[in-house]
């Protein structure tokens, strides 16, 4: 495939002490040579591949140094792209990387789009679609678990147990295609069915299995949805606190987003919540009173897991009652909280409520329970054996819904055979199970999906 | 000098395609090696300076796969620090690039403190002070014309310079101490006065041309702090928004602080206008009834340059006379905005009272004027031949400090000769500017000052 030469500012933008443009390309090297003037006049297109070179971009028309670089030179295809890669390692700083990029660029690469260096290492046939997918994850992970999903999935372990159950389908089709051009013998029906029955359930049951991952990678790749709810002056900024203070923030800076709109992340435990309105409950401490009572049921709505937040010093209200209504048929954690005070709740009356809502008793003040918190957050979504290293996670909702798709598409292959529908009416019902698992690794997609996918990159990656 | 190991993060953080831990001294390689697992079991240890190895990071404790990354190996004394340097090329995202480092310092290393990387190139020798404090210039800059001034002085222009006149100095000390030690002739002390007058008077003349530049210098370096004041309703939100609109809004984007109190930059014909209180007048439109007139006249004598803008459609009041006796004294350009409506101001009042400040005419509605006013400021600050390509800037308010004690130091030397004080006396003011000079390129400075200038920097620079 002959493509033109791209180049992008392959750093977060920002004040650092390095800056990195990245150029892929037949052109990057004769590009970045016709730049650079290395100590004792060497040349860029001289240089043996994956090597560094100190020297100065130059501004050909002045003839004036721009800037003083490290130039690393690799040459494809063993290289992210498949193609020959120039890295221009300059000094941080805004003004620097934009003036390499623009001589970059004037010397004839085209700027880069999003994505566009990690789809060149997919149409060059070095990663598979979920794989370059998972490069986005792995930049984008909030925490070491979703990490090694992501590099697990970047390896090719998804993709391996996809192209396995695609095999498998495509043998089962080869093999009816032998039994029904050849059916001298009696018995062939009822052996194709049987064949047909056995694999089939096999891929379906290999596809829940891999769906039964999928709530799990999720939340590691995108965050629990977390609301804390409560009626004033329960504790629910000490709860927000203290969920922040004990645990790492993540504080994601995106550079072009506003602060206002930057969710916060906790990592708790290796699950990341993402705490929603979390701005709103700092300022007035209530959710309900600020944003109004429609929309909080919204928030609460989109929300994974609820915090409800109690006082242990104070009778049960009908506020708190209505609360409970309200959350009802989620995943919830009840926090009695302020235990350091005299009771005066009515415990029993909470577990009644609480129904089989685990429920944790708190002195945030006196940092008491906070352990038991985060264990019952930890345990409500990885229940036993997590450790992402061995398992392989569906994390991405695009592969959620393409195995769903599957899953329905080998189902339906599965009742025909048993309602005695014919064997070539089957076979497209496994075909297209076939096709669905392919546009997983981008086997048979569409060239308008993969823009868009890799759209959502970040520039220069 | 033996110095540790040390390791940081050089590249901004945020989630962006490329992330760098770097590390310098003697055990790099050797730390680096320990967890990096290459094609074909390939060993750091033995690769060739200035070549970059594919593999991965492997958590030595689980044997798992950390991290993909591309290793630069550098052997020193050919890199930035003169030491053994490595850097870890790995997928950008806040929690990749922390694991990687997390491992680097488990391996050994130590966290590099905010600048030591280049306090490392100035101790072990490859740069001077000089031009250590011009590559967190050249990271910060705002403006073409600064990232120029940073290039020269980091190649050593100031330095050189520098470096001449204490060469001077020394020449005509230890001229004036052979004529003391052999004063068999009977004109020998005229000679040394005559030589003394005449080589002082170069320094000083040297010296006042650099201080010469210092305002310009001072300016590209930290941007012109700037003022927009006039009554309400007369163009300032317009002007402001015009002025960040037609030019390149310089965002600073530094993690760790939050949005309010980062200023706004705009690149005016290369001159970098850090407009205060620009929140301030974007909300309200009135920066005195919003900061209280008090503040507000503190905030106009921190200003560089006043942009008073007056109303052209409205007759002149005894607060726009206010105004104009408030910024006496300063840089001022007058803006007569809104030629667009009928005129009512007076024309000639406006020029009486705008005596030898530059006015100008504009419709910011109809974008009528602003090529004028940009015009205006420039050449209020860069009159004539500025183009920093072949001038020595000096532009750090550390050095200007010191070249005005050198400046001050050799005129005592001058007097001192022209009064007829001894000789060995007068010695002592030249072995002073010799001293102070040598303070700029840090040859004569202490160690803490050292450390306090390092300090400054950004991590892993």
């Amino acid at each position: 495939m002959q493509l033109d030469t791209i180049a992008a500012i392959s750093t977060p933008m920002g004040e650092g002490a390095i800056a990195i443009v990245r150029l892929s390309g037949d052109q990057a090297i004769e590009i970045a040579g016709s730049l650079f003037q290395g100590v004792g006049g060497k040349k860029l297109t001289d240089v043996a591949s994956h090597t560094i070179h100190y020297g100065h971009i130059l501004d050909p028309k002045t003839k004036e140094v721009a800037e003083e670089v490290m130039v690393s030179v690799m040459k494809g295809p063993k290289t992210f792209t498949k193609e020959d890669v120039i890295e221009i390692n300059c000094h941080g700083g805004l003004v620097s990387v934009n003036r390499v990029l623009q001589l970059v660029l004037n010397a004839g690469a085209r700027l880069a789009e999003p994505g566009e260096f990690t789809k060149r290492a997919f149409l060059n046939g070095r990663i598979d679609l979920s794989q370059a997918e998972a490069v986005m994850d792995l930049i984008r992970a909030k925490t070491d678990r979703a990490m090694n999903v992501a590099l697990g999935q970047m390896d090719g372990r998804l993709s391996r147990l996809i192209q396995k159950l695609r095999q498998e389908i495509l043998e089962t089709l080869a093999h009816v295609e032998v039994n029904i051009d050849y059916p001298e013998y009696d018995d062939v029906e009822e052996m194709t069915h049987q064949l047909l029955i056995e694999k089939a359930n096999y891929v379906k049951k290999e596809i829940e299995n891999l769906l039964q991952t999928s709530q799990q990678g999720k939340i590691l790749r995108e965050g629990l949805s977390t609301v804390i709810v409560g009626r004033p002056n329960v504790g629910k900024s000490s709860l927000l606190n203290s969920l922040v203070q004990e645990n790492k923030a993540i504080v994601t800076d995106i550079p072009g987003t506003t602060r206002d709109v930057i969710e916060e992340y906790v990592n708790v435990r290796g699950v990341p919540l993402r705490l929603l309105d979390t701005a709103g409950i700092r300022e007035t401490e209530d959710i309900v009173e600020r944003i109004g009572v429609e929309r909080s049921r919204q928030v609460l709505k989109e929300a994974d897991l609820i915090l409800l937040v109690l006082n242990y010093a104070d009778e049960l209200t009908a506020e708190d009652v209505n609360i409970f209504k309200a959350v009802e048929g989620m995943d919830v954690i009840v926090i009695v909280n302020k235990t350091d005070l005299p009771q005066k709740i009515d415990l029993g009356r909470v577990k009644t409520l609480a129904r089989e809502h685990k429920l944790v008793t708190t002195s945030l003040l006196e940092d008491v329970g906070v352990n038991e918190l985060e264990e019952a957050i930890a345990s409500l979504f990885f229940a036993g054996s997590i450790e992402a290293g061995d398992m392989t996670y569906v994390s991405n909702s695009r592969h959620i819904a393409l195995l769903n798709q599957a899953h329905q598409s080998i189902e339906e292959a599965i009742s025909g055979v048993e309602a005695g529908v014919p064997i070539d009416i089957v076979q497209i019902d496994l075909t297209r199970t076939w096709e669905i698992l392919g546009e997983i690794i981008g086997d048979s997609v569409h060239e308008s999906l993969i823009d868009q996918l890799f759209s959502q990159f970040c520039l220069g990656k």
